[in-house]
Parts: C-alpha cells; structure tokens; sequence
C-alpha cells in the first residue's frame, strides 16, 4: 500500500496552523472533519521514538468543537450521552461516548464544560454538528448549537510541561488530566487542557481566532528548541500500543459503547433522558458478543491496514482488525480489533487476514494495561 | 501547491470499485463522505478532453445514500427542503437544497423517490445522515433512517448512451433527464438515472450490494472499448465550466439556498412543513446580499485554489473566489464566487487576489448559459 496523492481544494480545508506545519517538512496528511491533518513529518517510527521522548506541537485544528449555549445547554449535553454529567463541573472534560437512538456510536469526543449553561464538544472525524443542532430543535431547546472558530494545538510528550511552562507559566503544570485552567496568551484568553491523543502526557491549546495561530506555533517552537520539540501529529503506532481508539476506524455507528470497551461511560440507570437509553440498558443486561481487544500479529511488519482484516478461527470468521502496526518497542505488530467472545480472551490464538497473506497472531491483555 | 501525500486508513473506505480505479492507474483522491474519490487519471486537462469527446466510468461511490423508509418517510422528505415534492413521483430525481432551522444549507443533493414510503437521498460531503435521523428521532417519525450499501457508479460523456445500451439493452436510451429505471445487471435490480456531475449527458448506476462492484465495472470497460472507454471521475475544469456547485467549496451552512442561486428550488410558501421556513420566507422577501456567480480571471493559468481568494474592487472586498481552473476551451480561467450585489452584474470589473498575486477578473454571465 503506498500513499497515493491528495489533491487539495477549499474543501479539505486549511488550519490556522498550515504554515507552521509546512514549514516544518510534514510528509502526509489524512483528511478529518473536512480539515487536513498530518500524518508524518520524519517517518511514522522516528516520530514515534520523538514522541516518546522529548515534545512535539500537534496540530489538530481538525477536532472541531461543537458548542452550546443557553438555559438548555446541559440538558442537551445529557440528551447526547449515556455518561451521567451531574458531577461535571465547570473546568473539566469528560470522554463522552455518543449514540444514536438504537445505541450506535456516532462520535467519541471530549466534552468540555465551560459554564453551567456553556459546552464545547470536541469531536472526532464526523459530523457531529449535525446531529446535536437537529436534536436541539427537534426538541424545541433553548440552546443555540454552532462550530465556533477554535482550533486545537496539543502539545505532547515527556517534556510537555516543561515546554508549556516556558511559554504560559508554571502554573500550567498545576493543571490536573482532564481538567482545563485559561491562560493568558498576547492578551486573549486560552483554554488548556492536559489531555491529548497519545499516552506521553501533555496539553490541549484551544486556540480561539484563527489569526493569532500561526503566533502560537511559534511561540511554541521558539520556547521548545531547547528541548528539542519538532512538529508531530497523532503517531499510529504509539496510539495502537496505547489503546486509543480512532472513531471510523476501530468503531463506527454499527457499534455499541459496550462493544468499544466503553461500557464503563454508559450509566445507564442515572443519565436521565440520554438519547439511546433503552437500547443500552438491554445491552447493559445481556453484554456484547463481540469487543475490542488488543492483538499481536507474527512475523514481519506488516502493511498498512486500510480495510479491515478477517480475524479467522479453524477457518472461521470471528472478528477484524481495524489498526495495525509495527511497533519497535514491543517488538511485534501491535494492532486493534474487534473479536467475538468465543475467541477474546486474552492469549488465545487467532489468525489474521493481512494483505501479506494469513498470519498467526494472538488476542492481548493492553499493551497499555 | 503541489499535491502531498494521502495516508490512507479504514477510515478513508475504500469503494467497491476500488480495483478497477488503480488498475486504470489512477494519480490522485480526494476525500468525500469519508470515502476515497479519485480526482485524476491521466492528467486534469487530458481527461476533460476525453469527457467531452468520448464516454468514462466514474466511481463515485462516495455520493452515499440516506434511505427513507416507511410511512413518514414523504414527510420527513419535505421537512427537509424547502422544494415543494408534492408533484413528486416515483421514478424522478429532484435536486434539493437541504437547509437548517435559519435556512443555512446543510448538504444539496439529489432525492430518488424510488416509491411513495422509500426514498433514496444521494449526498455531497457532509454526514447528512445525523441530521435526517437526529430529526426523524426528535419529530418521532416512523420512518427507518440508514446508509445502504448502495454505490453509485456514473457513466459520463457524449457516447455515454451508447455504452449503457451495449450493457444495459437500448431501453436505457429512453430514460429521461432526472428520471429512473430499474434495470437488471446478473440478476439484480439497479435503480439506473440519468444524471450526472457533468454537463457532458450521462447515467449514474445505483450498485446495490457492493460484491458484484467489479462486475459491473468490467462489463462496462469491456463493452466500451469500441467507443474508447477510460476510468475518469468529476472534472474540476468542466464542472466550473458547466456551473456545477461543489458544497464545502462553493458554498457552506453559512449560504441560503438563495445566495447559491438556487432561489429557484425552494418553493417556501408551498413546501409546508419543512425546517428553515421562516428564515428562508424572509430571505425570499428581502433577496440575498451576495450570489454566486462565474468569473473569468485574466492572464496565465492560476493555481489550484484551496482556499477562498478575496474578490476585491477599488481595495474592498466584495466576495471570494471558491473554484478556479485553466479553461483550455473558454480560453481563460473560469472560476465560481461569492460576489456582492453591488459587484455582481455580469461586465463588472473586479480583481482576485490569487497566491500569484492580484489578477483582473470580470463577472460573467454563466459559462454554461
């Protein structure tokens, strides 16, 4: 599978941060909500050892938010997911899982609650604006629904803290995960928050104004030379090996939160008027059949993985892997699935249907746990 | 701009025609509806030439479908665009401006009435489908809500009539513009339109069940060798040519039906019922302030655009450029805007700021008047 060309258009649109990361040599880009987000800047394994081990500036702008406003705000917020919200406060995120009235996910964001009666949904790759604006009115709710012009910047790494000191102070190492302060940046207000798409720690900037980012990026990279930050973007093999999933990829609206491993988000019994409750409860009641699980493919590297692989059983079908990679550290292909529970326990061996022909593998305990 | 590379991943589907588009040595994608699109085969400018003189067969399986179904589904129908369907029959295709609760358009596609209770929309890039089933949930319809696994595949140019009748039989001849049959292809029904995203004349096929895919596109490559038959795919030239919008480019849920030109579609004081009324009974009464319009931009061939272009006149601007492209037949660049009505009488004189610089430019009337 070798990378094809991407032809451009307004379309695919451009993020406030574009000059910053051609600049800095990005390689590939794969398109998310509408937007361009890169893919490489060195090679996929070289980032990855970077990530690990000094800091790198995201841009993923491409996370849009959707944001509500007014007396109905939460309420809404709690129409959308099975996540109870009512010891949410204002200052913190939360994962969200989103269904569909029959229990389908149809996003995986992060909820930021930023006021009692204002929220920001920072999404994952569909169109989640759609479905929340429609609800809103369909319900006749006091609550206005809208893509404000926020593009996040993340900030990650071993050396994160240290690189966001130097630019807004140490109290943004005081930040605790999933929680979110405001910070001062050329006299505008930012909303930071640690969290981020990789397991080595670090910040979200919500850039509010697409006219200063280009400001922050370099900001960033100026006060980041000496710990020798570069340009990243989400890296496919340490996000495999961290069990971050990637909504379109390891899930899409056929799957349940249950079936995503998210059952733990769905309190079914106490958020009170979730849209897709009576499907979930039943599920809750009876389990899924099938999971994610962690899984470790034999042999050499094996190809990137644009289509889901069979994952086989004395010659049956019992699950696919969505993602794959060849991970240096683990020193095997580490990939994510989903498998049927006559097969997901962890050690059983399995085989997989690679474009490389059929490999002997093995469902995991996380690589993360 | 020169194109970078795509990373490809599950969440880019892959079509079922897949195989057919690299072995006839596709060189570029774009990204639409989450889904692959191939943008070039032999070169931008080549493959406008042949649509115009020949026939090709374009995988546009990314023109997903939201399917109505059920005892609602005529209603949810109207709910969602302000052109009038009553008239409306099974077998017609109607294109409709598809808007939100203040009249911003959401999507503009082309509705299959295939019988009074099931309907087939055929969609431009956005998740409509969040919007038709978060509505259809919040109006407590009884109608189902889904994405069929229906793929479109066009058959596009001025030989395309022949080529559907080597395949299809001559009764394909017979179909009307914007009218359907059903049609067999190995035992299957296929709802078969005359339509197209070209002005070239032509046939969309609805493949129904992606496994016969290649089938279908051998069968159609085989029989119009004769008539020189080349994998091609919607053509940036021809489509500015021929006024054909693009929703993400030319227009986005910040433009009325009206600004888009297509005051004409919505039918506001008959279409009762559907979202976006009163908004739009007030944009018909006032008239928009800005329209699109076709532009002929002076001097060389311009850049491809991947972002608005400031239309500016006397220093100020009053509009944006969205497509532009080398016309090798008009003899200039044709491009599609936004222009102020103060700017917006075809003659005026204004000038577009290109990456290359500020160019003269002029107001036309449409190309493909």
């Amino acid at each position: 599978m070798t990378a094809p060309l991407l032809s451009l258009s307004r379309r695919l649109r451009r993020t406030p941060f574009a000059e910053g990361v051609a600049a800095a040599g990005v390689k590939a880009y794969t398109v998310y909500n509408h937007m361009l987000l890169p893919t490489v800047f060195r090679s996929i394994e070289e980032d990855y050892r970077h990530l690990k081990e000094a800091v790198q500036v995201w841009d993923v702008s491409c996370e849009r938010q959707v944001e509500l406003r007014g007396p109905d705000a939460g309420r809404l917020m709690q129409m959308l997911t099975p996540r109870d919200l009512r010891g949410m406060t204002p200052g913190q995120c939360y994962y969200v899982p989103i269904v569909d009235e029959t229990g389908g996910m149809l996003n995986d964001p992060v909820a930021v609650k930023l006021a009692e009666d204002r929220w920001w949904i920072s999404i994952a790759d569909s169109d989640l604006l759609y479905w929340v604006r429609a609800t809103a009115h369909g319900w006749r709710l006091d609550v206005l629904v809208d893509e404000p012009d926020v593009s996040p910047l993340a900030v990650q790494g071993p050396k994160a803290d240290d690189l966001m000191a130097a630019v807004f102070g140490d109290a943004v190492r005081d930040i605790r995960f999933f929680r979110f302060g405001v910070f001062d940046f050329q006299g505008r207000d930012m909303v930071i928050a640690r969290s981020g798409y990789s397991k080595q720690g670090g910040f979200e900037i919500y850039l509010e104004g697409s006219d200063i980012g280009m400001d922050l990026w370099a900001a960033l990279m100026e006060a980041g030379r000496p710990l020798d930050v570069h340009a990243g973007c989400p890296n496919l093999i340490e996000r495999i090996e961290g069990g971050l999933l990637s909504y379109g990829n390891d899930m899409t609206d056929d799957n349940t939160p249950h079936e995503c491993g998210l059952g733990r988000f769905c309190n079914t019994h106490t958020a009170i008027g979730c849209i897709g409750r009576d499907a979930l409860l039943r599920v809750a009641k009876e389990g899924p059949v099938q999971q994610i699980r962690a899984l470790e493919i034999d042999g050499p590297p094996v190809p990137g993985c644009d289509h889901w692989w069979p994952v086989m059983a004395n010659g049956k079908r019992v699950g696919r892997v969505s993602s794959a990679a060849w991970s240096p550290d683990v020193g095997t292909n580490v990939a994510i699935g989903m498998v049927r529970m006559t097969h997901w326990d962890a050690g059983t061996r399995v085989q997989v249907d690679t474009p490389d022909g059929l490999r002997e593998a093995q469902v995991r305990e996380a690589f993360w746990a």
